[in-house]
């Protein structure tokens, strides 16, 4: 299947720019789109951080998304007050979408009783079970395990190996990249003096509209209702969601956090890579998480926070430049203690087990070296 | 498949609890479990945090599952010191189990000389290779990999997509959720002058009985002998065990977790989310392990430690209420400085490559905004 | 398949080491690999770490991989100056590989446009799409998906569930443990007015010779062009891989360590487990990262750094030891403004929320006891 192509006037239309040509450009075909450094002359690039502006007049692009205040800087312009959405949008015009089958294969396992919508398609491999309902437009990839019972609304994607256990619910729109899994068993466990006691997982997973699940990332299923993820949220590869979690809509939440369970999250929010929220919290809505945050206690509304365990976020610079600084503090207030005449606090040295640990491993990593 | 129901007598007898009715109130059908706040007339609920006893009195559960002191505070109350494992059991008995299928499925691929015991399910598009010994009862879901000469106690069961390397050995009982995967190779890598240098993991892993791997968590092989966990032990989703690990019993390991090769780790014990355990550790009997902590050394039975490298509990807590007064400390010792008449130490400042890299990350994230 | 064994003095040849007899000791039959501790008549043993070198006269092995120093100190020695490095490479010679198949399943499923090079094995509910290339002697277990375009180089090997998605480029000799996830879309996502935009990720993931992917691990493919991981790099299970990250040759990043978007990592860098590393930035060639470090700046060529934020590996090492100490210090400066005549600083007391948090999750693990 030949890669789509537009003129450049038809492109305006379908993304509803204006179109601003130099005196003696002419109409061209665009092939495809690109950063201004790499684009050739029949590729649209774009300018959103004024950092780059100075590629505006090196680049080799054919025509480029920019602000009105740019526009008489290249030859062919789209004008938007907002250009890197407009450029995402003109993306997804030359974007071939992943995959190169379609209808139901007959290597897929599809339960007689599986209610699919008109325009699915269903690939070798996959298995639909008893009562499930999909949408129309549904693609599920080889690999994908759909339980009983599971619900899809229109359009959604399940990548290869995506996985809903029984029950689960999806929205509209939604797409599973590879290895996602949805509805597995929460870790409902207890300690009780006969060992540990299991605590059966019985509840479910509802998945709004519009929401995304990246690779390998999990969602529990909650221990008697349900665990929830609303519209428009976005989740990472890797992320873990614990049982009985609540996620409100637009959140953004990045590569590998992980939120533990009855943990209620608002809209808006945003959580950066690695952080991680203990359970049965309030993390208000608007509110942004740091890197490698850990969350220890509830997240006032648009609150910006970082540290573990959190601290707000000027707290959290300051403290960034004063670590580095703190041994040169023991020294100062030893310096002072002798002045006055106290007993000084203990001299101190590295702690051996540490950097033990360290040299073992970095000897390891770099035989001979460091 | 109808859910199942039960009487509450009947119930009470498969617990092994005492039945108090209140004056006048008759035996109920029981027809599922719940939470105090959400039970309706027919459902079964709980009170094991005292926090929550004022449920108690508005609760529309048509009976409870309660310590003796509050018997009296319902119509129908099921008597036990302690009410949360029972009411786990109690969610079991409702509990449908994840499936839709039984036997061998013809669009399985099971090698002949793949020997599985009475009472074995194996979904379509399941692999079970040459020289497996199954145990009675065992369920293997849709897309699993059950490499040669694997050994599979009674009652096991493979979620979707769990993976079991060769010669993988699980104890009965075992339950792996989805995309578990048992026996990769560890990560044995040398650098030497000619380049890096791949060591072949050519052992295997032991799981002994009723012990839960979580979903996309991993469980390398040894590189010449055994990974070893022990019976009972549960590991939550997307943990990772090195090669050549040795878990004890019932230890519960929380998401994102990852233990580094050649730890021994003994019973019970608890490891919170995202902690890191560095390589030939050993981490004693009983002792817990905080969320995101980072443990270098030895960790004493019984210990309960926190934070990245690891103190004891007390002195992180301490130390989490003055990391925010740090940036006053640095202060007051100026001014004493000041006061000696000391040189005083430099003016701490942001570090600006952190401010500037939370600021390019903010503003991507909340485009307008912070 | 019986396991293979090996004269000794073939296995000097094979592996390019001096064989040095004691006086009467002969010539054996080599049947298998070990460490010094558990190792029988007939197995090779290696000493590389000096710690163990008493193991010497203690130990069963039939052989021993040793330095010239200690050849003398063996019945049978293999003698050059770096045992490690050698062992690994005797164990490949005793290593069975994985699988029990070969040629091209009946049960997988291979589009007619595919070309796969001589010597190929796809075993059962293998999926691989239209126009993908694979060189001579390429093995692909059940379960995984090979998209559309893919090209994989000889000798390349997909353990089960492994994905590559479509465009993805493979050198020779790579190896996807079971789960890995190539080319996923990757987060793109803008936060608009109108609420949260999606960006297309059309790019794709190259990936150069002998290269490894751990389990479960996820490289997203780039925006527009390319991903890339340089040949002889390893990535260890559960690592997360950004959009238009750029890895250099011989890098070894372990378990579960996170790359944001567009940072480009030099040569022989060394990430280890739980570190994270921010977007676009520079990691230079031969530095190394400590365990669970917070990378959020430029690192220089060489470095050693840990702690989140990074500081260099000594700084890192006394803070460690210096932060136990920190209420001492915030004593010793109270009372040093009590002498001056100062208004002390407030009495520092626990954090009361971290504290509760971790009381009760210590109940919710040990109900009964801390």
């Amino acid at each position: 299947m030949p890669a789509p192509t537009y003129r450049l006037s038809e492109l305006a239309g379908k993304l509803g720019l204006k179109l601003v040509l130099r005196e003696g450009a002419e109409d061209i075909e665009i092939t495809g789109v690109s950063s201004l450094a790499e684009a050739g002359p029949s590729d649209l690039g774009f300018l959103a951080n004024p950092k780059y502006a100075s590629q505006l007049a090196t680049t080799k692009a054919g025509a480029v998304i920019v602000k009105e205040e740019h526009a008489g800087e290249v030859e062919r312009a789209l004008v938007t007050p907002d250009p890197y959405p407009m450029f995402a949008q003109a993306i997804g015009l030359f974007a071939k979408p992943q995959g190169s089958f379609s209808g139901i294969s007959h290597l897929a396992c599809v339960d007689p009783s599986a209610g699919l919508g008109e325009g699915c398609t269903v690939y070798p491999f996959a298995y639909v079970g008893p009562g499930v309902v999909m949408g129309r437009g549904c693609t599920v990839f080889p690999g994908c395990y759909v339980g009983e019972d599971c619900e899809l609304g229109d359009g959604c994607t399940l990548y290869p190996r995506a996985v809903l256990m029984a029950g689960t619910k999806l929205g509209e729109g939604c797409v599973l990249q590879p290895g996602a899994v949805i509805g597995a068993e929460g870790f409902g466990f207890a300690r009780t003096p006969a060992g540990i006691k299991k605590v059966p997982q019985i509840g479910h997973v509802e998945i709004g509209g519009h929401v995304e699940i990246g690779a390998n990332a999990c969602v529990d299923r909650a221990a008697l209702s349900a665990t929830v993820i609303s519209s428009g949220t976005c989740l990472d590869n890797l992320v873990q969601v614990g049982h009985n979690v609540r996620i409100g809509k637009d959140c953004l939440i990045v590569s590998q956090v992980g939120i533990s369970g009855s943990t209620h999250v608002g809209d808006n929010v945003t959580m950066a890579g690695q952080a991680g929220i203990s359970g049965h919290l309030q993390i208000g809505s608007g509110s942004t998480i740091g890197p490698q945050a850990g969350v220890a206690k509830d997240i006032p509304e648009g609150a910006v926070v970082g540290g573990s365990p959190t601290v707000d976020y000027n707290t959290y610079l300051r403290n960034a430049t004063l670590m580095p600084k703190l041994p040169e503090l023991f020294k100062r207030v030893s310096r002072i203690e002798q002045e006055l005449g106290h007993k000084p606090m203990a001299e101190s040295k590295p702690d051996r087990s540490l950097a033990a640990m360290w040299s073992r491993w970095l000897s390891m990593m770099h035989p001979g070296g460091k």
